[in-house]
């Protein structure tokens, strides 16, 4: 099998801090094009760097199969978070020391990227369609990234059958874990007007911080589900309480705070932030519902029991189907055709002296292989 | 009568930002020698500008009468808040339009004092021991003012038998209102502290907020009391909240929050922190209490009657004996001797063209005279 270990490197030296443009795109293609694929690249944004406008490439690469085949999409994103300080060695300078390949992205997911490109180099071309869906935003705002890259595939009739993303979900041992589904995710920021005043004369003022207290405790006692089959029960968290009022003896006029839920699919974006408005209407307040992303939900079924017959025979481990943990991209691509994610190790994902075991990424690729031709059979 | 306004336009004229220190002594000083005093001046504090152990000027002032007659005090403050911007005039700048004399301090209390020493022109020597106990240090932190002066006079063996601070009390009409008692006043500063992580996470974290929201909540609901024959029902305000967590998805490790209490006399400082200490502990945090002044109250008798006599008889209007507002420094007077606040009309204290009616002024200082001569009898 084509060296899945070079590919790694290629992608790890070129740095690519969120949002990613040119040279690791660059790289990226200079892998694809080799395999037989056709590359479009295009880049979103034309704001200044450090806003939710800079700008992010994006990848979509093709290898059509013969007419009628099914097309089987990879996706993922070759940006990565700020490396931070104190690696044992450059986060940039991809390098081997024992088992392990250390570098910025080696499991979240450049690594998983290199296996995707090392599989398809094992798949016969007549196999069936293979597409990348590469985006170099998915770790920053993710504005003008794997959404982008939908549009653009929606307007140029690109419709994958299946979607892998190779997200970092195995949590021990490469296999032990794929991602059905993810919980939505929506902030909501509370507002309480009250009137200033001063605390030796209430009657003057209206404090709004009892009315925020009494919002919050309600919101805290909220039972929202009890789960279902596949995902544990929707949680609220407080995340931020503000008033910012230094005067002691002053009745502020505005206390403010911040919740954020993460939800199962027995809610909508939309029905908790209904649910949540009306609660700080009640107690005087007002909510802003912000939902970062909608449930999504792959039933167990053939798709994802090609996966695990793929991992049960390269690595004898049977994958536990979970929808626990954060968003990932797979929140847009559902919208396109059934997605699931399984990747590396996550271990040292986002931390410093990130790395993937060598022996891992060749597995990888082997199960990614595995895949792309049972989902194209 | 000595001319009140002049002694007023002189002290205004001396700016005294608190805290207070020198030219203002100085013209208060000039009043008082010529009229028989015996004046000691002293600097407490030797902190930069700004800090609260910058340097407070004190001023102790007395006449004595004959041996064993009694002693009667005025308590006061010559230091004002900062006049802020938009003055018709300046604020330093004594003048008189119309009826009203203009200028920083006016009311708050500079009028007052000046009444006081016009009064006290009016007071034969023979008629007993007079005392003018005035700090630089009122409107500030009050470590260095007041305090000091009860500290010097005990050390000294001075002993008002009443004593009359010249706060502005009087609402919509001079001598509508005398204050025989304040509040007490403590502020406490709550937390609860957990375990930060991520909101998708939250078994991993440990969210402080809907601990301190379940506090704030106990602490809101409390009744701490009915109230008394001459106390409102004792008042807790939460006066500030604060997270700080710009993170959306991060469940922060702290939370705390700001309460101020304002309490009758059947509380103390010390019964009410320990209460909210208590409730603190039960959601699993603290509680930091700072006093900053204990209730006092002069039950009406015969000070308040002999106040309410000089009012009546100057102005036809019978004061209100009330213990409504916020505190001043016969917090600290109370140890003294019995103490009552009466003074100006308080409409403009604090305010953009602070004035005083100048005929206010006129009455003032005879209501003054009257109640020292009563007081000494
Ligand atoms: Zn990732
Ligand atoms: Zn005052």
């Amino acid at each position: 099998m084509t060296d899945v270990l070079d590919f790694a490197k290629r992608l790890i030296a070129a740095p690519s801090v969120t949002p990613a443009t040119g040279a690791v795109f660059d790289a990226m293609e200079e892998l694809l094009v080799p395999l037989g694929f056709t590359v479009t690249r295009f880049t979103r944004g034309d704001g200044e760097t450090g806003t939710p406008e800079a700008p992010v490439e994006n990848l979509f690469a093709i290898r059509r199969g013969p007419p009628g085949s099914k097309h089987f999409a990879f996706a993922g994103h070759l940006d990565v978070v700020p490396p931070g300080e104190g690696w044992a060695s450059g986060a940039f300078e991809p390098e081997i020391r024992g088992d392990l390949l250390y570098g910025r992205g080696a499991v979240d997911m450049k690594g998983a990227i290199a296996c995707m490109a090392a599989a398809v180099a094992d798949v016969p071309e007549d196999a069936g369609t293979v597409s990348f869906i590469i985006t170099g935003d998915e770790e920053g705002p993710a504005l003008h990234g794997t959404r982008a890259l939908i549009d653009w595939m929606r307007d140029h009739g690109e419709q994958p059958d299946l979607c892998l993303v190779g997200e970092p979900t195995s949590v021990n041992r490469l296999g032990d874990m794929m991602k059905i589904g993810r919980r939505g995710s929506v902030n909501i920021w509370l507002e309480v007007e009250g009137t200033q005043g001063h605390v030796a004369y209430p009657h003057l003022a209206d404090n709004p911080i009892p009315k925020l207290v009494a919002m919050l405790a309600e919101l805290d006692a909220l039972v929202l589900d009890e789960g279902t089959d596949w995902f544990q029960p929707s949680n609220l968290e407080i995340t931020d309480l503000e008033v910012g009022n230094t005067a002691h003896n002053v009745i502020p006029a505005m206390a403010k705070a911040r919740i954020s839920i993460r939800f199962n699919d027995t809610h909508s974006g939309a029905s908790l932030s209904e649910k949540v408005v009306a609660i700080a209407k009640k107690h005087g307040g007002t909510a802003l519902p912000i939902v970062s992303g909608e449930p999504f939900l792959t039933p167990p079924g053939a798709f994802s029991a090609i996966i695990a017959e793929a991992v049960k025979a390269e690595t004898g481990v049977d994958p536990e189907p979970s929808t626990t943990g954060g968003t990932s991209d797979a929140r847009f691509l559902r919208a396109v055709c059934p997605v699931i994610e399984f990747g590396l190790v996550n271990a040292t994902m986002h931390k410093r002296d990130e790395a993937v075991a060598v022996e891992d990424l060749r597995v990888l690729a082997r199960i990614y292989a595995r895949i792309v031709k049972a989902a194209l059979a």
